[in-house]
């Protein structure tokens, strides 16, 4: 399993609408191929601070089936506008967890 | 419920000591009070990068329980030499999950 993970910076005062768009978005990947789970949460020293964590089952589930799917197109017409910067995602794969 | 989140830059080739040290560092949370899960995944792109994951009960329980502790001095000693910058930590609460 993969873990992406994304800080996602938010524009200034615009946190309630990304809330609102991500929970309709979070439909989206639910729906795909080799999805598994996801999170967003929102932190508590920067207040338009985000992290979005997705499990995937494969690497190639997020970067090529979901990156290169009609439901991306869609994602990003309803996110990526209230980001500033642009994210960078990266991919992890377990090295310890407790509980299993 | 927190989650304290830590992207983890380790100094050059020093990747396999780490992990050997984070193993026993490991045992040093999961005993203390609030503690409730955590996970250490590696990074795909980035082949000294580390993402820690805990969760905890309440804030204070990372940022008084845990750092104001003597096991904190035992964590310290255990990694924060590995670390190069020393790594910012945040901390988040849920906004949305799937599945709960």
């Amino acid at each position: 399993m993969i873990l992406e993970v994304a800080i996602l910076d938010i524009k200034q005062n615009q946190e309630q609408e990304f809330e609102k768009a991500f929970n309709r978005a979070q439909k989206i990947i639910s729906s795909l191929n080799g999805y598994v789970s996801h999170q967003l949460q929102k932190c508590i020293e920067k207040k338009n601070r985000y992290i979005l964590l997705v499990n995937w089952e494969t690497l190639e589930d997020h970067t090529v089936g979901f990156r290169e799917s009609k439901e991306y197109q869609e994602w990003r017409a309803l996110l990526h506008h209230f980001y500033e910067p642009l994210p960078e995602v990266e991919h992890y794969q377990n090295v310890f967890n407790n509980p299993l």
